[in-house]
């Protein structure tokens, strides 16, 4: 693996899966390879779990890893090429990089979208620029339209619940605040890779990107979609087409055990941090159905994953 | 040890002195047992002392230490059961203890009380929901209440000061800001585990909490107090009755040489960081008599004897 | 070495500079002389390369190496004797320095200049502060008035360059922002240590300190300055006249190949952040003859070099 910007980056998502499930058995089995070795994980926003799962991956592995919380004010780089810099920016994106290629040999960024600007966003302006101007791989710790290492990990979860072909319904929940489309996007796009059967529903006004949800059924009622399904994906996501804006919240939409009844005793997933009585209620979360704490555990194993791959790559 | 929350999870806190003038001879005499284990230090408040010295002491023994500085704003976290999370926490208790034990063999919690409300700060509810929550031991890094990892250190710079049977004297002194209890409460309450003699002396409206002090003199006259002391513990603390009050600032509690005229050539002591001037004067803090630097120090290793005595419980 | 305050702690530049450039043969050739050491590193002021090369440098020789991000605001440290701390500042130097030595084997500093305060600033108030009170070693990591450690990384890079007796100009170049005079008074230095030939270019209203330049041309027309140059070395400062002001932007003062076209195709170098087409043009920069890289990677190996000579010393 060359670098890890998307889901798309592991060549053979089924093969992976399987490896990361014998890997788990034995995390400490390679603690060398990373050995002098250094990856600088870039924090332009806030981050508990991917930090702490991606560090104790690279930890596992033998490599130093070197926290960089740069936030989204305190470091002004300029990304534009050929500008005068005589505004805030004080660091030019190729100088940044240059620095940090020749300091480590991984740089994780993650980068939160605007939700305001549209197109800057779908074009990944920040991972992108680290990624081109970077002369060492760069690994996607949640971007402005994805969240790989996340959904990777809930592949894992979904093949060890060993439910022969689960349906699969990816549903929109309430939220009190505009929300990335990151995770949902990356989940759309494992399950496409993985060769996962997925459903999506959301309210009307809250179709995802039809470029990424292109081939999968979308329905708008949600106790249609939850009939018979296997596994119940909770996320909440702002709009895209009134883009970032969360005009209605839609209470109803939050998954209880009512609803839950509808389905074929279906496994509840969620990425966390989830906001109880909101999204889900706590009869669900808390329930033996309910498979986040699987979806923790599993983060660490899928960075190790990623970041060994690209390492082998490295060295060969 | 199961855990460490208070001073009196130490079973027998004179062997444990004890053990750890020892273990101060040979410091590094078990730097495998933490090997392949991870400690998360939480800190919603921040530290200097108690962050260095309990990171050394869980490297010393082979432990790596993670750094949250998750701060008493940037991390709403939920406390409250059965709550519907449509306000500012984006994370239930549940679930933020949930992942942290997934990824640590340990937690460290540092939060400080609000001084506001005195029924939650007594409830001790965040250590509490930590240690409710948590499948991992969990460690008082300082808390709204009890401070035990400084009074275990203070517990062994007395020790080692050699003095048969001395009198203590805990004195209230001058501070322009709120301060805690913490550190008087577990400096308390280590004395009558130790089997310390030990006098409170402050003015009369600064008693602490009753049920802490219960069966220890207190006098209202420090002067009094100081005669034939051995040992002046300076600490400043607000108000206990009218709760997190300053109402009077009694200058004339600062410790200088003339009242430790008063006393038994008294050692001073103070957990730091002490206002000159204010606490206590330059020429007693920069005395002979004054013991700072060795409790400093002793924070390494009181430090290390716990995290020491949790893993061995873990492992047994 | 006993420390690393300035330029002049290297007792021999030049022999310095030929060690350094062997060292970077083999940069692990001495990974246990740190070992069971640490270093503490304090940043009042924010950092990205001096924080990452210095740590890098401290791992490569076995250190352990804690951040202590303390801010210029979040610990108001007291640093005049015999005051009572009745305002903001709740720690002494002396405290804090006591505290550092005690659980560290070296203090690594950056603190930058009011730009206000001229006397305090050319005291180097802070870093001697820690100097002082300290009982182990203290590093510069970029102070009121000096960079060594950037210097003695830009003396390699010179030396690298091959070039027999290169002419040196050390050019003011245009910034939006009042920028302190740390890397251009360590440069002068450098070069006086280095035997290096230095010319200051600069335009009239911004002479450096004339205790740093005495000795040193300094010449207030660029171009004439530029003739025969065989390495620019770019760098803004404010004011030292009329302290820390910025009263004349001089835009015509950037580095363009207009420029460069006037020198013996001088090498460019500058120690970053840079901005684009204020200080240099896109094209200079870019350009096969920019240092900017060998410079940010000799910062690990100054650093190694200090801190292995401190080491050497602390152990001899």
């Amino acid at each position: 693996m060359k670098q890890f910007l998307s889901i798309s980056d592991i060549p053979d998502l089924p093969q992976a899966i399987r490896q990361v499930i014998e890997l788990k058995q034995n995390p400490l089995s390679n603690p060398l390879i990373g050995q002098g070795k250094r990856m600088a994980m870039v924090f332009f926003n806030p981050s508990l779990r991917t930090r702490c799962s991606t560090q104790i991956a690279a930890e596992n592995l033998g490599l130093k890893t070197f926290t960089l919380d740069v936030g989204s004010q305190t470091w002004p780089i300029e990304f534009r090429l050929n500008t005068i810099m005589d505004g805030k920016s004080s660091e030019h994106i190729k100088e940044a990089t240059m620095v940090l290629s020749s300091y480590f040999d991984l740089i994780a960024v993650r980068s939160f979208p605007t939700l305001k600007k549209k197109e800057q966003d779908l074009s990944e302006f920040i991972l992108n620029s680290f990624h081109q101007h970077a002369t060492v791989p760069v690994i996607n710790m949640e971007s402005a339209t994805q969240h790989p290492l996340q959904s990777f990990a809930d592949a894992i979860t979904i093949k060890e619940t060993q439910i022969t072909k689960p349906k699969i319904v990816l549903s929109w929940t309430p939220h009190p605040k505009a929300i990335p489309h990151s995770v949902a996007n990356s989940f759309v796009e494992m399950c496409r890779f993985a060769d996962y059967d997925c459903v999506i529903t959301n309210p009307p006004d809250y179709d995802l990107n039809p470029e990424i949800t292109k081939g999968i059924p979308v329905i708008h009622q949600q106790e249609k979609a939850f009939e018979n399904a296997d596994i119940i994906y909770a996320k909440n996501w702002s709009s895209f087409q009134h883009y970032g804006q969360v005009f209605k919240h839609h209470r109803e939409w939050i998954i209880n055990q009512k609803k839950i009844d509808l389905t074929n005793h279906a496994k509840f997933m969620h990425c966390l941090p989830v906001r109880r009585n909101v999204v889900v209620s706590d009869e669900v979360l808390d329930s033996e159905n309910s498979l986040i704490q699987q979806q923790v555990e599993n983060r660490v194993f899928s960075a190790q994953y990623v970041i060994k791959k690209i390492l082998d790559h490295v060295s060969s």
